[in-house]
């Protein structure tokens, strides 16, 4: 594996969650591994859980980490061939990642989707110009179209928690007062397309994801009826896809309430947090036993560790 | 000891004064104990010895330490029970802070009062949101109302510094350009209750500070009375808690000047810091061999170190 | 050495580039050197390079790192003595200093020029507040008039590549849409000052750099006929000192071009970077094999290295 930047970058999905499993057992066997190596994350957007998470994983390891809110501590940098660099861009991805390469032994980044043009974000400038540019690994803590370091997790989490060999997952749209991105929805429901789940997906009209990462799962237009003895719901808020970046709905019909729970077959409750309380779940929800979202959030540690043990050894 | 919330953690002032002192001089002798442990330290206000001296008392023991400036590198968190986030706030404090504690062993926080709502202020919302909600310790790098490490680093100092068992130790207040909370004289108030020392209070009327903290200490309204053969003169700001937060004087006859210094015992000048020379205490104060904040500010290093040895032991 | 400030802190520089050389050749060999030892980074403004290159170089002699941006994560600081501290500035460089010499072995600072006042940035407050206050070494990550951290890296990289005993370099002016200060332009003059090497600058009329540093150096007006046979280009903005702080010139027939690049003796281009492609320098040099850039950015891990090095030994 040279970069992991989308979960095609996993050879086996099965093996992969053992290894993370084990690691989880003992996160510090591999302290020897990272001496003298170091991780450098940097940040376009905001972060808790993944910043936190990566960079306990990489010192789990042993590695040294370097932090860095490129837009803010640093400067803007110009994404395209022959810019005339005449106003606010400081420095071409060109230069930025060939340097940063050499001050570390991988590089992490974040860069959200603009969701103002969909070819813009398609393209996934800032991720695919450190990957052209760079001489070390590329780790994808979330671009524009992908969070494959969450949907990791998130396979570790269901293989933990399924009762059954092939476990019902539902993927919920649910309501948020903001637009947001594409990307967990897209690399949750690719990995579940790679794993021996039942999957289907359930959202309103014109919430459609991209072709490409729904291919043949079912759409499943009413809530309740999708939420039927499901094992595992996964919830998340996503904008339209086809009228890309805006929010068609805020219908709270499709909060997930403990009424729907009852729906599933004792169903775990899932979500990459953060998530907006009684918006996308209900607190009865998110306070139940159901609710398996923080051993979720622990797993994005093992999920980190895993992917840089293997891109350093 | 479960937290570092505030001075009533600690069980006996003498004996942590003491390690203190041991640790002091010999800040490594622990650099196995923190081995593969982490700090995680989190910032919703600004901060520079708090920020610096942790973070070193961490690395003396061996951790390792995360810092985040949870605001700009975050979001904004919800600290109400029950409520609906279709606004501006991304996260609930319940999964923020389980979800940090997995991925540290120690979880540091700073966050200033708002001198807006004293019952707001008094409810210590995010100290106490991560206390209820955090699996792992929490130490107080100054909340609304207590700045705990920062007593411990004073009686640290006092104790260092003291000629006679039975000092005598003045607060006084000190004008200031802006209106500043209370934590910090809340803490010393308190640590100095707990001490074998004549503590007395000088402030104009109005500013008197919670009758919780000032319990029976004499308030003396004269300073220069006040200050009459003290050994030690600890200066601070503070807004009136009466009307809460208002600044109702900004009296420079109530400057610690080298002419009232001389009033005192050979006193010894005391401040937190950061310090606003010629409003709060003047240039040949600050500049003579009668203060000792750099060396109140060296100890805070030593404070830490301690809170962080016996929540990770 | 007590300090590394400015080039003129360097006894030899012949042997500090042998040195960088062979730390170069073996980064991890004295990491048992900053063991309990901890660098201090304060930013007054922003960095990629110097952030990075400075934090992994203390990193590869074991020592701790702390980073911190002073403006935004703690406060504004005063520089005048005798200031009455009733307005924005939060704590004097006195107490800043002093307080975070306690918590650290060096510190190293970055704070620009305002380019407003002249004399004001030639005071070089920021850097000499520091080092007068400091009770550690402190290391300047470029102030308001050098930059000797990108200059050892500058020699190390000429020195690497030179074909000839004494080549000849050239340092040439380029337009920028911004007004930039002339520390880099400073440092690197001066030290090309030191080496055996032919220098000449070339720039616009009204772009003279300081006489104090230009001294004897050949001034060319004319680029095309500076660059005629040069072994190294060393090419940077920067704003008119003689109008101090302004912008003169926009002039793209300066911009350095392949056409240019044939004049020269199959010379190599450098640049501190972050630069602007098609304003100072054309895609085609930069891409081209005579553009050192990225070499040159690597060699600033190496030039910190050994200024810590020597620091802390």
């Amino acid at each position: 594996m040279k970069n992991y930047v989308d979960i095609s970058d996993i050879d086996s999905i099965e093996t992969w969650v053992q290894e993370a499993i084990s690691l989880k057992k003992a996160p510090l066997e591999f302290q020897n591994l990272g001496q003298g190596k170091t991780l450098c994350m940097l940040f376009f957007n905001s972060s808790l859980r993944t910043r936190l998470s990566t960079q306990k994983a990489a010192m789990n390891l042993g590695m040294n980490v370097m932090v860095m809110n490129i837009g803010s501590e640093g400067w803007q940098l110009e994404f395209e061939d022959g810019a005339v660099m005449d106003a606010g861009k400081a420095e071409h991805i060109k230069e930025a990642a060939a340097v940063v390469s050499q001050y570390c032994d991988v590089i992490a980044i974040r860069a959200f989707a603009n969701l103002v043009d969909k070819s813009d974000d398609a393209q996934e400038k800032v991720l695919n110009g450190f990957k052209k540019y760079a001489t070390v690994p590329i780790v994808n803590m979330e671009s524009a179209t992908a969070h494959p370091l969450q949907a990791l997790a998130d396979t570790i989490t269901i293989t933990e928690h399924r009762k059954v060999q092939r476990p019902k997952v539902v993927l919920s749209w649910a309501p948020h007062p903001k637009a947001l991105p594409h990307a967990v929805a897209n690399s949750f429901a690719k990995m579940m397309q790679r794993m021996d789940v039942d999957l289907s997906i359930t959202h309103p009209k014109g919430y459609e994801l991209d072709a490409d990462v729904v291919n043949n799962v079912p759409i499943i237009y009413d809530q309740e009826e999708a939420l039927q003895n499901a094992d595992f719901v996964y919830t998340k808020n996503w904008s339209s896809y086809t009228n890309y970046g805006q929010v068609l709905s805020k219908d709270k019909n499709w909060t997930i309430t403990a009424q729907k729970m009852k729906l599933t077959n004792d169903g775990k409750f899932m979500h990459c947090l953060p998530v907006r309380r009684n918006m996308v779940v209900s607190d009865d929800v998110l306070d139940s036993d159901q609710s398996i979202v923080i051993e979720q959030a622990n797993n994005r540690t093992y999920a980190a560790q895993l992917v840089l043990k293997k891109l350093i050894s």
